[in-house]
């Protein structure tokens, strides 16, 4: 936990905050803070800043705010996914919102189980914890955007360009030799919307579909991945290709 | 499971195998195999091939198979790791077995701490399966070799130019402007020796100290990230620079 995220209704108008749960733990366990320490803070979609602790008891840590004025950048990386396995999901979340993305867009593909979208792991209330645990990891303050598609084919034609309007596509397939850095060199200032299919990959109907939509399809060697890391490998070198510009 | 692993012992003279457990279960039951189906096989540390099912009971399936000449080529990458937590570490094993390393050495590290050294996850009954699982899942049969320094001066300076004798060093740090893909250009047919810290980084005697054997620093951006997630951009990283030369 690198940085206390605050909810902006914990928050009273003067800056003052009683932090609870595993962040007062954190707090006192691990940073082991005294009256008067500062630790980072930030409120979810808010701006970063300092806290300094004015009260300690078993219940909550209270912190005395100064905030920046403006929130951190939304990143500009969008994830476009297959709906992952819910077990593989549920271990991607905090890494997404680490890693750093404006949007996780999920949705259907044939070889997607129809009944992954039924689990938990896809509900609100079990990803919103494990988002903002990414972020106190990377000390961002942006909670991704969520959205969860069941019907591939609307979502892509007629709902998409309004979600991410500009920027480039690419679509990771096995396969292809064109790489990460090739598609998006000369366009690492626009925002980059990455898709990625299931285990086994996207099948051609939903590979065309995104073709003609502007997706370019780039490879990541011959190695199958499993969706997780075949994840955090595409976002990892667009945040690559993205710094190096 | 894209591929069977088979252990030499399971393999007779005429190069049949009875296959059981996970392997048996994932070929009846996802494959749903039946006599004369052939699959994709491996033989541990040795070469891949095609195996034809010859029978099916509930104990076991039966492949004959046929081997490839030589084996596949060694991943040309090694990975260094400051000893991460026990619980990231598991889920670390077969990722990197899938990403393709030819060598895991871990290590302690200032920020380490002493009691993960205890941990299951580091020992061979333990990992040998999860790299297995990940070898399976990207189709290799080179099993990463561990090795596991409990003092990380004596494994800098002495014993590491002997296991990792030539190529290039980068060791991952927060902060560092340059890029992997810098760091790697012009070298990109040489092994790789990618070092990753604890979470919270290495501290400067350490960092010296690789420093001083040719490592490298190379940065991944400013945000902070769990150290498997670090782990897998890193080799990502790496493995896509030796791609594109």
């Amino acid at each position: 936990m690198n940085l206390i995220l605050i909810e902006s209704h914990e928050l009273d108008a003067g800056g003052v905050a009683a932090v609870r749960g595993d962040r007062a733990r954190h707090m006192r366990d691990v940073l082991k803070v005294v009256p008067s320490a500062t630790v980072r803070v930030g409120v979810v979609d808010g701006p970063l800043g300092i806290g300094t602790v004015t009260a300690i008891d078993d219940e909550a840590v209270t912190l005395s705010c100064t905030l920046e004025a403006d929130p951190p950048l939304v990143p500009t990386i969008d994830v476009l996914m297959a709906l992952p396995r819910p077990k593989v999901l549920r271990r991607l979340w905090a890494q997404l919102a680490a890693i750093g993305v404006g949007r996780i867009i999920l949705t259907n593909a044939e070889k997607v189980e129809r009944d992954y979208f039924d689990a938990h792991v896809v509900r609100e209330d079990t990803y919103r914890p494990l988002l903002i645990e990414g972020l106190q990891q990377a000390r961002d303050t942006r909670l991704p955007v969520v959205s969860v598609h069941k019907r591939f084919k609307p979502l892509v034609e007629d709902e998409l360009d309004a979600m991410c309007p500009s920027g480039v596509r690419v679509v990771a397939h096995p396969g292809v030799d064109r790489t990460v850095a090739e598609a998006l060199r000369g366009r690492e200032a626009e925002r980059v919307l990455a898709a990625i299919g299931p285990e086994g990959g996207w099948n051609d109907f939903e590979l065309n579909l995104l073709a003609a939509r502007g997706f370019e399809p780039v490879g990541m060697g011959a190695r199958p991945l499993r969706s997780d890391t075949a994840t955090i490998s595409l976002l990892s070198l667009v945040s690559a290709a993205i710094r190096s510009s």
